[in-house]
């Protein structure tokens, strides 16, 4: 990727992280001197430092700079966010992630984050006032006109999962019972026309969404054609309660650029464009990922240790009881494995393998319920699907697994208990791979979150009591 | 969700589903007759379910339909495939997944299929050929006049990673000497512009881009103004060659819409539009979920059983190989064992929490990768982040099973090499959850591809040889 007439933003990225590093060495060096010196030569280097990384961050988009502050520890972060040139400082705010928007906040004087509140929208306000004392967020507000402080207030009464959050004010709208030519002196009057417009919102007097007209149409109409007969009447609306993740959906498969937002009454209150949902999109795979593997979406990552420690420890102490449950099962076959030593070093194979294949089949459902392709009438049919291949997988790596196993150990019948055993926990895992995934959507929960380690929980003791326990009935 | 005059997608796909599942039954019921009678009632039956379900598809955008037979299996989806109407069967293939395309193609006459290719640009032909028989496809591109042809080869000299497989070629360009006025008339010459056309491209007498005019810019102009004094040269563009994955980062970062596409020498080739990259960005966010779990990529949620067995079985077969390690690890302990029994029950403890806390530290590095947050200079950063986390878990953790397995086997020393185990497992899953992928990705491979595989094999390995190590030199 190249911008033309600029620098490579990968080389430049690359430079300030050496300029930091360097930069770290270096005041290590000055800190070996003593006194005086010392001061002096932090000094200039600190002077020199914040030159050279000052002139290459000129070069760097404020998306790349955000990029840049969230891959940094908090104390590297803080210097390089002072060097951010202040006319973009407001759009850096508004790219990084919450957490960091947090710590960068929290750093900034009463001038500099005044300063910056007059660089946004109302909506783009919305987003950085509750990490705000209430003083400054008062002062900010006072100094809105009353149509800012309306929107203002509005963005405020949805919450962080409905679209009524991340929707803007910022759009074009015309009567449908005006000409084109009309259409155009009224574009023509504005000094620029919001980001991203590719289509104009058609309403009557009372603000009631009649239709849109795109940019497009209107670009290739005659200039004496009527709105009203140009416009398209089928639009994709959505209603500032509607969730995130379904309209994010509805722009990717819609291919939908911007989209109006209407009210109980069909007004016309707002507009969501395609950078708002191209967050939400990215932000929901991850969001699956992380809470398939217990971590909280909130981690960056270099936050601190506290803060990732909490993040994780909810999942691990679940896992660390199911795992005392696991170890219970075994407990109640010590007898067995006294008698056959053998039975320890097997029973971790059956145990593991269940799980993989478990968390295959939850992995596989999660991500065909993102994108809403599972549906509970489907739910026979899938159990039929992840039964099979389980059913194939058991008798042919359980096979495989007791040929091994009765070489190693002179034992055929050992081996046969581990054919069986395999078998039925790999069912075992197919079974409850399709149901907690499909019982946690039906109760409306995240699919995601935590079915790895419910699903391990599973095949950890139903493997271990499959397995010693089909070994007392049939070896002892 | 709401499309305006027109009925909620998810309430059309509910009612098709509904006919599905009732024209199977109904079917069955039917079977239960004999001879003649059965085949009248059948065809009386199919011919009502395919009127009812004809009517809901009409209320179906080409997206939803694509969706509702990706999430059908084959016998089914061919069914509801035959029924689509014929002038958006090309869009329905276009919007499907690979494997689903592959068997709705295999199943199109001959006559169909040439009235499908028909509808599709030179570009969007590409995608399909791939799947059809040489005959087929030589007859489709005889029918193309020179320029699509070019552009159709065009789009076959790269690869599916590349952006040059996705670049289309319906674009605006105009040359900077002429004036607003000209480029109003020249756009009004069409009957319809490009799809998210949302800049001109701005080129020489050579076609080497000078810059963008962004359509927004065109409507506030004066119509004397001169497009090169309007346009904006500061373009972010890119190579046939460039990294799909990473162009897509690009659009989510600079909000892009439309980009150009140059060759070598800054001539304009073709132009990139946020829709391919939305699905780039799905596609990815999914992958690296479903490689970390070991499922490929290709596998649909009705993927025929022998499809989905062979996606899942490499990973399958590499965990067993590890599980078959770590199962010898525990044999070399078996004396021990033999003398404490308790360790086979505890044994699992540790090798379980390493292995869910390593997944943990893997999932968050391979998402921080996805989005271009990790550079290797900040590996040292890192290791101590997740080393401290480790050290904090195991100790806290560590002592609260000491504390229980003391009570539960009154034996001090073997809660103190739980202790002991538990923190240095953890220490290992830390630093290997680190190191795996870092290494991956120094290496140039994909992070996600069976990093869950390898650590849980580290951290069972490891921790059943810590455990069983400590507590031979400890205990006996």
């Amino acid at each position: 990727m190249n911008i033309q007439n600029k620098l490579d933003p990968q080389l430049v990225l690359h430079r300030i992280h050496d300029l930091i590093s360097r930069h770290e060495i270096e005041r290590k060096l000055a800190l070996a001197q003593t006194g005086e010196k010392q001061e002096v030569i932090e000094s200039l280097l600190a002077r020199q430092h914040q030159n050279d990384i000052h002139k290459a961050l000129t070069h760097l988009h404020y998306a790349d700079i955000a990029d840049l502050l969230e891959g940094l520890p908090l104390e590297e972060r803080l210097f390089i966010w002072n060097m951010v040139n202040s006319d973009i400082d407001g759009r850096v705010l508004l790219e990084v992630s919450p957490s960091v928007r947090e710590s960068l906040l929290t750093h900034l004087k009463h001038d500099e984050l005044i300063a910056i509140s007059t660089q946004l929208t109302s909506d783009e306000l919305a987003d950085i006032t509750p990490y705000l004392k209430p003083e400054d967020v008062h002062e900010i507000i006072n100094a809105l006109d009353e149509q800012a402080r309306r929107e203002y207030e509005n963005a405020h009464l949805y919450l962080d999962s409905q679209i009524g959050s991340v929707m803007d004010f910022d759009f074009l709208k015309v009567r449908g019972d005006v000409s084109c030519k009309v259409v155009f002196r009224y574009l023509r009057r504005f000094e620029e026309l919001p980001e991203h417009a590719d289509k104009i919102f058609v309403v009557d007097e009372y603000n009631t969404l009649l239709g849109v007209l795109p940019i497009r149409k209107l670009l290739t109409s005659n200039t004496r054609d009527m709105v009203r007969d140009l416009m398209n009447p089928d639009v994709f609306t959505f209603h500032p309660t509607d969730d995130l993740e379904e309209v994010a959906n509805a722009f990717e498969r819609y291919d939908l650029i911007t989209a109006p937002v209407l009210d109980n009454k069909h007004r016309l209150i707002g507009r969501i464009t395609i950078n708002e949902m191209v967050n939400v999109m990215r932000h929901a795979g991850a969001e699956d990922m992380l809470s398939l593997a217990g971590v909280s979406i909130m981690e960056e990552l270099f936050s601190p240790v506290w803060q990732a420690f909490k993040s994780r420890c909810l999942w691990l102490m679940i896992n660390l009881c199911t795992a005392f449950i696991a170890s219970r099962v075994i407990g109640a076959f010590e007898e067995s494995i006294s008698k056959i030593v053998a039975l320890a070093a097997l029973m971790p194979i059956v145990a593991g393998i269940g799980g993989n294949a478990g968390n295959q089949t939850i992995t596989m459902l999660v991500r065909a319920m993102g994108q809403q392709q599972f549906s509970w009438q489907q739910i026979r049919r899938l159990l039929i699907k992840e039964l099979s291949i389980a059913m194939i997988n058991g008798i042919l790596w359980g096979s495989t697994l007791a040929v091994i196993t009765t070489l190693l150990y002179h034992n055929a019948m050992l081996g046969f208990v581990m054919l069986m055993a395999m078998t039925l926990n790999l069912l075992l895992a197919a079974f409850m791979g399709v149901m907690i995934p499909a019982v946690m959507q039906k109760l409306n929960r995240d699919p995601a979150l935590g079915s790895s380690v419910l699903i391990t929980a599973c095949t950890d003791s139903g493997g271990f009591f499959i397995f010693l326990g089909l070994a007392s009935l049939m070896l002892l």
